[in-house]
């Protein structure tokens, strides 16, 4: 039997989008600060990217995209251990372990292949990975493709992580991986005691720092927030987020890195990051060095809207970030209200079990103005009615 | 035990690079039509590139990548699913379906990915891949992140896979998974027989044609060349190669892309094409639609090459496309070889086992000129003599 039969069974998404409440996949046509343009003309506020510091349409960003573009081409062709490799992708290695003050970096060309390298190129068949049971899907499918053992520990829970670190001594290897910020709650992982666990039972640490590097400690991340940085082995980064282009990294010690080099098969097995990609990184970088306002004016815009989300009746969960989950009470009420708001002009994210229970996920960028942030707060008022079950028990 | 310690004492690198032949992430500065440049500002006859059109370099596709940075943003800053989604990776996709000759597409950030999102998005425990022995890494990255189970068979011994299908025939699914144009050797699938047999056996074939498409077929590639492109199931692609950009695809039916579409993690978990390499890949598509030109001339050219390094007493295995190996006798002489040939001006890869026997793996692009190749056959003539196991018997 063939592996395609299921496909032609498989209704779902067709039943969501002939009832007009398919809340996935809407074609963009374009953006500018704080507002996306959908394909068919209309301009929504955008309380639904990543790009918490406003830098993916910065002039200086894709001014230095489309350079490097014209100056060394479209794509490199292959992968950098063989012929892909720019002298750019190594300065932006330079200058992201300068930054994030970490010995050493390895570029590669997604978010996603960093963890992937970084879990597989260390983990193998008798290691054990822990990881947290909210971390993002790209650590889960790292473990996969490493072949490790996979444990769970709850959310955020530091005496189960222990619990499950006593049980399982063995004499594999241990990576302990958990995100910075969580993408989905915007909660931060309770650092201090995370490291002191992975310290007591000998295990490594790695921090997907996806969205928290750029945003939080003046760009330099959730590690560098705590002040733990020099006790955190692995960090991890995308650059599409907070850095408004795409591609990915590992930080360590250069022997880690200079390993992982070697062997992790995402970064031997790709072409590597175009030099658009690489500039472009490079250039927010410079930004996100020179620009602290930026990452203090996102941290106050969602404080802010945390508290009107509130004060309108809405429970937003343990954020701590620019990701501002406003919970729904479920699925229907969480396409009805996604589609409400974008009728009343504001683009949020729904978000579905399995990926996480419904909410609707908000999120905030340092070049929001306080009109778009006053109409999607009115927005909000104005959809209120339709989601009663959204609201808290106090409201 | 954490994963990190084996890092501090992997040393091979270290000794590589001390001996003076380390021949991987060479640093490049630029290229223009068939010439690299090294950082250090010496300029290389490139033949170790996957450009095979010349098109990575072309204005109009670096034009193009450079207009869409500064139009749509130097990132999508999210995934497709929730926020990174592009009017122009559907074009981008209606377009590639209607080139290739299949219902539809899905595009992805990487050709990684796009393998990834295939296997992993269709196989599970349960499944099997039978998997070509010389497919690529991706390939084998792909089934391990399934979890089907991986049965290897004999390269393009299509016997060896018939046998290996009667002996599971299981109730699981079972997709068959090989290179169009195999990358290290330049040889095709025994793609008619390949067809029978999984046709016979009602397993699902899947072709990853990274290096056949925009080459093979006036750029219809491997599928098309065999005239089976009907035949075949699934046809991934990759644009960092033909294409000059970066990011991926998978072709099929329009139920089994709409399938993966929401079961592909690679594609969900990670942020999408940036509008600068999406734009560049469908530049180049419009290209290799235009000037079927440069189809016929890369592989006029790898012939003359196939022809001429033979008559100099070179093996040059089985190629039948741009990439053409020059097989080596042992790793000492592979990299003795690379760096002889550098001095004389010219790049090829280096390739050692693991990834394949020694040799140095030389490819072209339609760009080349007549000077290059002879440039290139000089090279290869002055340093025969420092590689005298390479030669052939007869020679």
């Amino acid at each position: 039997m063939g592996v395609i039969e299921k496909c032609y069974s498989y209704t779902r998404s067709r039943e969501g989008k002939a009832s007009g409440y398919y809340p996935f996949f809407v074609s963009f046509d374009g953006r500018t600060d704080g507002v996306a343009r959908l394909s068919d003309g209309r301009e929504l506020v955008m309380c639904g990217s990543n790009d918490y510091l406003g830098l993916s349409t910065d002039p200086r960003v894709t001014g230095a995209a489309a350079e490097a573009a014209r100056d060394l081409g479209a794509g490199c062709t292959g992968s950098r251990l063989l012929n892909g490799n720019l002298e750019l992708h190594e300065r932006l290695e330079r200058e992201l372990a300068a930054f994030f003050g970490k010995e050493a970096a390895l570029v590669l060309t997604t978010g996603y292949q960093a963890n992937l390298g970084a879990v597989a190129g260390l983990c193998g068949p008798g290691d054990t990975v822990f990881v947290d049971k909210d971390a993002h899907a790209s650590l889960i499918d790292a473990v996969r493709l490493s072949r490790a053992r996979l444990q769970w520990f709850d959310h955020n829970d530091t005496a189960d992580l222990a619990a499950k670190l006593a049980r399982h001594p063995g004499r594999g290897g241990r990576l302990v991986a958990v995100d910075g910020v969580y993408s989905m709650e915007g909660d931060l992982c309770p650092l201090p005691e995370l490291v002191r666990v992975c310290e007591e039972f000998d295990a490594t640490l790695l921090v997907d720092d996806a969205h928290g590097a750029g945003v939080l400690s003046a760009g330099r991340g959730t590690c560098d927030h705590f002040g733990l940085t020099d006790r955190v082995p692995l960090i991890t980064l995308t650059f599409s987020k907070a850095f408004g282009s795409i591609g990915g990294a590992v930080l360590g010690d250069e022997a880690v890195i200079e390993y992982l080099r070697h062997h992790a098969r995402s970064l031997l097995f790709s072409a590597s990051s175009s030099p658009a990609n690489t500039a472009a990184a490079l250039a927010a970088l410079d930004i996100v060095r020179d620009e602290p306002w930026r990452c203090e004016t996102v941290v106050k815009k969602a404080d802010y809207m945390r508290r009107e989300l509130a004060a309108l009746g809405y429970r937003t969960g343990n954020s701590e970030s620019p990701v501002v989950p406003v919970d729904t009470h479920d699925e229907l009420h969480t396409v009805i209200g996604w589609k409400r708001l974008m009728e009343e002009g504001v683009y949020v994210n729904a978000v579905l079990p399995p990926a996480a229970s419904p909410r609707l996920r908000t999120s905030y960028t340092a070049v929001q103005t306080d009109e778009h942030l006053e109409r999607t707060l009115a927005a909000f008022a104005t959809v209120r009615s339709d989601l009663g079950p959204v609201l808290t028990d106090a409201a």
